[in-house]
């Protein structure tokens, strides 16, 4: 029979087992972080009717997206989980209690060029809170706890949440005679880190900015410190305009809750140059950066909203989120050699190799290990010693189980560690203890390194 | 603004997030065990390359198939996750380490005439044994007690996991001669249970068996019994065909190891009228079915194959695998009402309501409940004290912890548990403790009812 040659799309993500592994446990971590913030968890169709998806229409999206016929339908795989919620929100408006906190999983679909790092078919890990009319600025304080939480579980300590608030800079913007420029000067100074200060300067003369400004708009983008010094720094631009001030009182509100949240300073900072890109964030905005892989990138990302499904329902739905971009945070990890290889990827705790014709007692043993918590194998197939321990050994399992006739007679096993090569015989209930508790330290999913 | 009316697309579930709950209970019951027996999670793309996707070609798939042009790419949705598995053993086959035991929870498409309780995009679960070239009996027997450990924690036990051996069959079939003619005999004896003995024999005998062969088909079909009597039933032909001695060698081992394996007799037959209807399968065979449920089909089968990858690889790549239609039990289950309403699927264990203009004092709580385990909400809306109440209500969030100047002062925080009315005032500690036991014991996902 001719063969077709077996392959995976290119831009697709497919792991082995022990990365994949690796990737599930930081799924693992999502959800249960998000659900101890009162997250609830949605599931919404990787496709949707092309209206639906398109409704904002234009840009990049429009040209990336998988769009296809069936039947009479026009048909098309999600891009983000954002309008996916949008949808979800406005069609069950009257069912759902507002606040509506929810988190999401799931993948995403681009059809971007193909290139090292980029993904056509990724994961995205969402939370949205979504209020009737109004929104409480409680909750995007809270939103800093929730991302430290999450990275502290991956094991990742060096990272810094990097907060600004979108009011503060349009009103910056307003007082300084510039509102209707401000996009141009947000892409500018946006630039600040790559190009710096002098050059940002001279692209702002050239396009034809009053030279008093361009320093007063530099010397508010250079605010460092503390985030109390870059609070108090703030005060002078105070009384001129509302909507500065009401920035800034939302952005002191999210500061102050800071250490009762549990988010110590050094994984905080107040950061007057970030605006996120997109023209739909209108309050708190968040950038989270590896402090050792700047070139990374921000690596969760997100802000208020006051709008999330005008396109669908005339019902003001605000709200506030924040996305992580896991395939490609995974990846980079990876790359970077971050990820944890102490940690159990193996598909079994232990590995059960019935020494005797009749296998009664093996199967016996390992339902009495599965009872008791320890993920076990049976190793049934017919090959040499020696082939058997070298599966043990290629898969990482940490511990293969002995039981010979006269371990049953004994009612006992032999457990070998496979690490230490250290063998013990020990009743069943002993075994499944020893097993538990010598794979219960592996550590986080993550180890940073120093660069 | 023009508005978009907001849909879903038609056979494509999306849950409210109370249903959506109870089916992560069931993915998270699904993913545990599948690990305790040793299975290693697997997650491939949702799209690939058509031609692979479409290597064995015909039928009903292929009509059946999302396809669709991507530049120059012809792509497709996965229809089942059992191609997949083949193109990524084919594509893996040497880096894995065989018996390759790998369980994929994941959605498939299929652009099915849309009708009620039929889904266009649906889970499967599914776990499958590879082998190198060959795969120990052993292993067809372990699957019904993975059946059955799984059910038995979503909150089953009046289910049956039907088995049946192909070996057995062809070996019956040749033994009477019939081997040309066993797909047709087994296609009409299929129908045994909706149409009855009479009218099976009359079909085969309009189709010109001999009454003779026909008597002695409808005689095996409808041996019954226990395990044990089938079993012994079946030894009448032994010794004639070596392919039925093999079936029934494989059979006796799988009903052998059942107690060892966990499974009581209650829940597993010995059923000689099971075949499933792809050719495909080569031995053990399995069915469930609810008892209570006929209706309802089999919720889970599978069984054992030769040649998991022909299209892909020359490697022989025998293997048993089990699947479960995840979207459509779980419809099943809550169009019968099984689903148990107990079950908390709030969004939080628990909602905090500062009393007062400081949230300080809360948001240190809410902190130290998460710490503890605690899923919470803050409400920091400006509502009235009833809406917050009907809120949690509604969410069935079943505590509810109100934070004034008194309890602050005291080091205390007033608890009330939805259900009951009551209301206790507690240090966050014991606070935490009562609400973690409160939630303890709320049952299983399915609640069984007779009918």
């Amino acid at each position: 029979m001719e063969k077709i040659r077996p392959r995976t799309l290119s831009g697709f993500m497919e792991l082995m087992p022990a990365p994949q592994v690796q990737l599930e446990r930081m799924m693992q971590i999502l959800r249960e972080t998000y659900e101890l913030y009162g997250f609830t968890p949605l599931d919404t169709p990787v496709m949707e009717s092309s209206e639906i998806l398109l409704a904002k229409g234009g840009g990049e999206t429009e040209k990336q997206i998988y769009r296809f016929q069936k039947g009479d339908s026009d048909l098309a795989l999600r891009f983000d989980l954002t309008v996916p919620l949008a949808k979800y929100v406005a069609l069950h408006a009257g069912e759902l209690a507002f606040p509506f906190r929810r988190y999401q999983i799931g993948k995403v679909y681009r059809g971007e060029r193909a290139q090292r790092g980029r993904f056509r078919e990724f994961y995205q890990a969402d939370i949205d809170i979504i209020g009737d009319g109004k929104l409480d600025i409680l909750n995007e304080a809270e939103i800093p706890s929730i991302i430290h939480t999450i990275f502290k579980r991956f094991g990742l300590k060096r990272f810094v949440i990097r907060v600004n608030n979108r009011k503060l800079l349009n009103g910056f913007y307003a007082l300084l005679g510039l509102s209707e420029r401000s996009g141009d000067i947000m892409r500018t100074v946006d630039k600040l880190d790559k190009i710096g200060v002098e050059n940002v300067q001279k692209i702002l003369l050239d396009e034809g900015f009053e030279s008093e400004k361009v320093s007063e708009i530099l010397r508010f983008m250079q605010i460092k410190g503390t985030n109390a010094e870059v609070l108090a720094a703030l005060d002078a631009w105070k009384g001129q305009n509302e909507t500065f001030d009401l920035g800034l009182a939302e952005l002191t509100t999210v500061a102050t809750h800071l250490t009762a949240f549990g988010v110590p300073e050094e994984n905080f900072a107040v950061d007057l140059t970030i605006a996120r890109g997109l023209d739909y964030y209108t309050g708190t905005v968040y950038e989270t950066t590896l402090l050792d892989y700047p070139e990374i990138g921000s690596v969760c990302s997100g802000g208020r909203y006051d709008n999330l499904a005008e396109y669908y329902t005339d019902r003001q739905l605000p709200g506030v989120g924040i996305s992580i971009g896991l395939t490609r945070l995974f990846y980079v990890l990876g790359e970077q050699g971050l990820l944890n290889d102490k940690l159990v990827t193996a598909p079994a705790d232990c590995m059960l190799i019935p020494m005797t014709e009749d296998l009664g007692a093996a199967v016996g043993l390992a339902t009495l290990l599965r009872n008791s918590g320890v993920r076990t194998q049976i190793y049934s197939e017919q090959r040499k010693f020696k082939a058997k321990i070298q599966y043990a050994d290629k898969l990482g399992i940490p511990y293969v189980i002995f039981l010979g006739d006269d371990e049953i007679v004994q009612g006992v096993c032999a457990v070998k560690c496979l690490a230490t090569g250290e063998q013990v015989s020990l009743s069943p209930e002993e075994a499944a203890k020893l097993i538990l508790s010598g794979i219960a330290n592996e550590g986080t999913v993550i180890i940073e390194k120093e660069r």
